[in-house]
Order: C-alpha cells, then sequence, then structure tokens
C-alpha cells in the first residue's frame, strides 16, 4: 500500500514519534488501564435495550401482588371438595366470575364456588382453584370430580419475584425480555453506564462532506460515514458536526469539545498532520506515535485534559484498522462493554499462503471463497479501496509471526455480523 | 407454567382453533412463503448503515480521479532517473510543491521536479515518482540516487474503482467500511429494503403503560417494551402508540393500521381473547390458530389484507418464544435480512436431563452454569418471569424427542448476543 505522507521523514514530529515506533502490546498496555466504565446516568426503560445496568435492580412490588389463580377453573374452599370423584360428584353453587382486573367482590363461603381464569385474583375465603377439567357446569351449580388440597393452583404473593429482591445484576446487558421484566416489576427508569461521547476530527482542506460530488482533486469523506456507524455500533454517542478546516485555532477548538474521546482522521494535506501530535505533545501527552503494523504504522494516541485522543490514518482501510485495534475497545470498555474484538470468529484454511514480517502486526484482510477457504486480498498495489468492500474479514498475525502456509487454520474475524 | 386463558374449553372459537392444533412445521409451512424482501426505499449515507442493498451499487467517480502520487517523494520524468546510482547522482531542480487538493499548476519539463506528497496530483509533464528515500535534497536541489521507470508510483485513473464499475453487490447488508467506500465514490444515497412497519396491539383493560406503578389488582404492560426491543433490533419501525382498550372497534382500528405485520400480544380479560380470531377469520384468514409448542401453544397466525397478523400469547416468557419462532424471523426476512435464529449457539452438555413430550416442540430454557453446563430452568410451577431473566438462552427440543438425558451436547441459543 501507498505509505502515509506521516512518514516523510522531512518532518520533525513524525520524526520524533516514529523513531519511537511503538509495537502494538506497548500501545495496548499504555491505553489499557484507561479502559473503565464511565459514570452512571439514569435511562427510562424505552431507550434501556442494550444499555449496561450500574448497580443491581430490585423489584418494586410483588409478584404476583395478589393472591391468584393459576389455572382457569373454579376457586372454592379445598375442603369442599373432600371425597369428590367421577362416580361421587359434590356439588357447588356458583355465586359470580373472577376475571383478571375484575375480580369477584363477594366472599366464598362453604358450599359457593366462583369461576375464575388464570391470573384472577382469588376471591376472599377461598384457598385453591379446582381446574376446569375436574368439574361438571350445570347451570349455576358445579358439580367436582375430583379432590384437591388447599393452595393448589393458588400463586402466593410474592412467590415469583418478591417485594425488593434483585431482578437483575450489575453489569447486565438489557436484553428485550429484560425491559419486559422491569415493566413489569414497577421499574420505570433504571441506571445505566452512560454513552461515551466521540468527538470525530476530520480534517482536510481538499475533503468534501459525504454525499456531494467531488471536483477534479477533490475527495470525498470516508472516513467520517464509517467511523459514526463504528461508534454507534460500539455504544458511543457521535460528535461530528463535520469536516474541520486545516487551520490550527479550528482543530484545537475541536479537540478541546465536551467529550469523552477525540478520533483525529488526517487528511494529507499541508502541515495539519503535524499540528495534533504537537499539540497533544505541548498540552497534554502524545503516548504513542508509529505503531509496528500493517496497515496503521501512523497510528498514534494520547491525552487531552481527560480526553483519550486517538490518530487515525487518514486511508480508510488504515482508518479502518486502527480503530478496531485501539479506539472500538476503548469506546466499548468507556461504555461497559466488552473490549474483545465485536466480530464472530471461524477457524478456517488458507487458499494460499499469508504473509507477514517478523516484529509488525498484521491486520490482514481476507476474502472467504466459496470452498470455505480463506484467500488474502492483495493489501499493496493499487486496489485500496476497494479490496475494504471485497473483504469478508480479517485475520490477526502476530508479531513474532512471519505469516502461514497454505491449508493452515486461521481465525478469520467476520465483518458482516 | 399456569395455562393460558385461551385453553378455556368454554370459548367456542378457541375451541374451533384448538381442535385444529398445528405443528410447528405446518404452522411455518404456512408462513414462509410470506417470507419476501418488501420494496425499496433510498436513504442517504447516514441512515444506509446495517440496511439490505436491493440493487446493486455502481461507483460515481473513477478512484482515483485524476493521476495521483502513491509515495512521498519527486514527480519527475522518468528519463531523466537513468543511470542515476549513489555513486552517479544526477541533479534536477526543484520548481515547487504539489499537495493532496493543491495541484502543482505548472509544467515538469526534463531537468525540473516537484516536491510531492501521497495522493497529490501528478503534475502536468512528470511521469513518474521517484520516493523521497531515494533522493538528496540541496536546497531548490535534488540529487537523485535512483533510477526509475515511467508510471512508478502513480496511481492511474480509475485503477482502484472504475466510473459505473460495481462497488457492492445487491443484498449487502451495509458495514461501516462500506458507507466510507460509497462516500468515496460520490454516492449519497442507496436503495435498500425498506424497513417492515410493525404494529403492536396490546390489549387490557388492567395494563397499565410502562413506567406506571400498578394498584392492587393492576398489571404493568411487559410486552410492550420487551416486543419494542425485539422489533428493533430485528430492523423493523415499530408502531406503538400505546395500550389498546378492550374494545372491538378500538382493536379493529388497531389491526388496520398502515402497516406490514401485526403483533398482537393478549392480555387475558374478558372477551378480546377471542376479538382478534374471529375477525380474522370473519375478515380475512385465521390459518393457525393453536400450535403444539411449548411454550406459546395458543400462539396464532393468519392475514388482515396484506397484512400478516400474529397472536401472541399475553405471558412475556410465551410471547418471547412465539415471536422467535414465527414474528421474528418474518420481520426479518421482511427487510431482507437472514431468517435465522439471531442468537448465536453454542454446543454444551446438560448438566441434568431435559424433558419433552413428543408431538410438541419445546423451547427450554437454560442457565449455563460456572462449569459451562446446560442447567435447565423450571418451566412450570411459579418462577415464570423471574426465570426469563435468568435464563442464558434457549435449547429447541423438536416435535420428535423426548429430550435429551444428562451428559447429552445440546445447541444452546445465547440472548445475550
Amino acid at each position: 500500500m501507498p505509505q502515509s505522507p506521516s512518514s516523510n521523514p522531512n518532518r520533525d514530529v513524525r520524526m520524533r514519534g516514529f523513531a519511537q515506533r511503538s509495537t502494538v502490546d506497548e500501545a495496548l498496555a499504555w491505553l489499557r488501564p484507561h479502559w473503565q466504565p464511565l459514570g452512571e446516568e439514569t435511562v427510562s426503560l424505552a431507550h434501556a435495550h442494550d444499555r449496561i445496568l450500574t448497580r443491581a435492580v430490585e423489584s418494586g412490588v410483588n409478584v404476583p401482588q395478589f393472591r391468584r389463580a393459576m389455572m382457569d377453573g373454579f376457586a372454592l374452599q379445598a375442603a369442599d371438595t373432600q371425597g369428590a370423584t367421577t362416580y361421587n360428584r359434590l356439588t357447588l353453587n356458583i355465586i359470580g366470575e373472577a376475571w383478571p382486573g375484575r375480580p369477584f367482590e363477594g366472599q366464598v363461603t362453604a358450599g359457593t364456588t366462583v369461576r375464575i381464569m388464570t391470573g384472577s385474583p382469588m376471591p376472599e375465603g377461598a384457598d385453591a382453584v379446582l381446574p376446569v377439567e375436574k368439574v361438571e357446569v350445570d347451570g349455576q351449580q358445579v358439580l367436582l370430580l375430583d379432590e384437591i388440597p388447599p393452595e393448589k393452583h393458588v400463586g402466593r404473593v410474592g412467590e415469583d419475584i418478591a417485594k425488593a429482591s434483585e431482578v437483575l445484576p450489575a453489569g447486565r446487558r438489557l436484553r428485550p425480555q429484560d425491559l419486559g421484566v422491569l415493566s413489569s416489576v414497577a421499574v420505570p427508569e433504571v441506571p445505566v453506564v452512560r454513552r461515551p461521547r466521540v468527538r470525530i476530527v476530520v480534517t482536510g482542506n481538499e475533503l468534501l462532506p459525504a454525499g456531494t460530488t467531488p471536483g477534479p482533486y477533490e475527495i470525498v469523506d470516508a472516513n467520517g460515514p464509517m467511523l459514526t456507524a463504528l461508534i454507534e455500533r460500539d455504544g458511543g454517542e457521535v460528535l461530528y458536526p463535520g469536516i474541520v478546516p486545516d487551520d490550527p485555532q479550528a482543530i484545537t477548538a475541536a479537540l478541546e469539545d465536551d467529550c469523552d474521546v477525540v478520533l483525529v482522521s488526517g487528511g494529507s494535506s499541508v502541515g495539519k498532520e503535524d499540528f495534533v501530535p504537537v499539540l497533544l505533545a505541548d498540552q497534554g501527552e502524545l503516548a504513542i506515535h508509529g505503531i509496528a503494523m500493517r496497515p496503521s504504522s501512523p497510528a498514534g494516541m494520547g491525552k487531552l485534559g481527560d480526553r483519550l485522543v486517538f490518530l487515525l490514518p487518514g486511508n480508510p482501510v488504515s482508518c479502518l484498522c486502527a480503530y478496531d485495534f485501539f479506539a472500538g475497545p476503548t469506546i466499548r470498555a468507556f461504555g461497559g462493554r466488552d473490549s474483545d474484538w465485536p466480530y464472530r470468529s471461524r477457524p478456517l484454511p488458507l487458499a494460499r499462503k499469508l504473509v507477514s514480517t517478523v516484529g509488525r502486526v498484521d491486520y490482514a484482510r481476507v476474502l472467504i471463497n466459496d470452498q470455505d477457504e480463506v484467500e488474502p486480498l492483495a493489501i499493496s498495489g493499487a486496489s485500496i479501496l476497494s479490496s475494504t468492500t471485497r473483504a469478508s474479514g480479517f485475520v490477526i498475525i502476530p508479531g513474532d509471526s512471519e505469516g502461514y502456509p497454505p491449508g493452515a487454520d486461521v481465525d478469520v474475524y467476520l465483518y458482516d455480523q
């Protein structure tokens, strides 16, 4: 692949960074201690799907809240059923009906019964439900075909979930059915990890915003739309008011936006590649600049105030790679999520050899062919942009490996979820 | 688990349905022919992430659009480098600089060169780039240390992506990097499968909206919030203006809403359980009512006009099960997505036996314990609601199986993605 302009050795700051080129492990060792969930915020159930609980949630009510029928049948006094069989049908008088939300208001006494539906409040005086299969109805009377002990088919108050008991643990990623249960137990809102605010800073006077048609020497912003989708996938809140002009004041203002993470996607025109590293080195910390990996060797990271700042190369493939290695796990961890790769992996055999260089981590884009074999995609040469869309996923070749021979099984991380 | 009121044999329509109880396979056989993507709509790139392309997308431009430098170095005439070595340094005059978006406006002639950055337009007259590593700069002159053939380190117009060539195929689920590429190739909007409009119809006079605290005999809507999150996960657009009163006119109006799919979540109070099946049978088609499965045996489905209508049981666990089996794959297929289970599966050994009944499909909620064994959760008895949140996932026991012995490997579908 073409070298990034950042590797131009004529520029001091770059040299400073790249003379101290870090390994991926060193970069991660600096980064990992920052991977702590941000603070808490409270959201309503309507906005809680897929958010991460900061604390255990307790039930606001007993479930059930009232003694309720667990079967369709007849609410009665169990003592009245004693001795009932199909050969000894005992008779009770039906004095009413009980429905969910519409209880029977009277009293069940010896010799009487109330027709009841599952989920209905048990009438006063009744202590059991004889299922509808165990009776014959004869007008206003019911013939009992079986006997039943007290409390049979009656749900006790709080027997499913007791009021103030823990319903969901801290750290839970809320599932659709969790929202249903929380709603049932009268929990209107939940404490969740705050979403990281991520400022995208794309600079470049030659760049046009997405959705426009470029003039002769113009290029349309590719990294802004890509990063927006990646950040949203990873649970972050995107701050991207637009492309920032190649102007130190404008870039400084963007870097100082109210946020947790800044992703700087370098363009390639005069001076600006230097500016952010210099600003970080002077005003904050330029911890890593230049990483022994391919692509993305010009990537870097540091801090400005409380913000973590990532320097992502302008080339879209490199930008994606540096995001996947460093920015993505940070954003997920800030939001209380798993910092691991967000891609499923499959072990598959290589169709051809996959070469790398010792001392460098490779993020090799590959295609899975019709035989379920892994084809490495050309990562140098002309077809950079188109290879991005052709790749099924990628294989990581660690720094101590020269690559793998044909037929070797490799773990492919799949872009398609 | 407690029987649903729908199994009350005293109600005619239910009997009609349940006398013809279908198997899961029969229900799916009726449903599957409907699993076709809906029509097309056009969305901007900002809203295209994770949408499904209806047609192949072609590049709006050549990439590159202009002859460009692929390395940092010096744009020159290759003929001028002939014979250059570190021992035979040839000299050229630097007549300017070329940057991305800021081309050199003059002409490179024999004996002259232009300093150029990667990605910059090649100046007129130059036919190669000598990389910066192969020169020494001496004021306004550059000493060439190597020779180079014509076209070296020059990107040809359209060599990465030719204008009007296919960039992405029909059916593609758009990835973050796809959006970047589409933006680069000047595609401002894309044709995608329309999102299915899904109307949630939750009925029940005893139900309160999510976020409220129930009075003595009231219940808070659990299925509305759960279904909302499930539909959004599956790419549908949720129409849920609120709980519908137990009133035939209100329910009819809700069923006739402008939508592709209706999910009816039955409550359990007087009369309404009958109403929707009767309406479907009279005004449309009640294809399936009562299914040999557990839970969700009262589930059903049919059509009203062009809408597919699903009858989902009121019990949240049953509602989730019927959604996962029938409504979920339909919504995904309508949106052009995969109708398969949206859950990852893992083969794991059973800690205890898992029993079922021949002739019935079981959706058995299970817990994965600390030993990575599968513990079936009680599916009858009291703890219905709480079991929903305790489950790690579920195991499907097919209709021809009596279940599995301890130690047997079963595929667990994991709720947590």
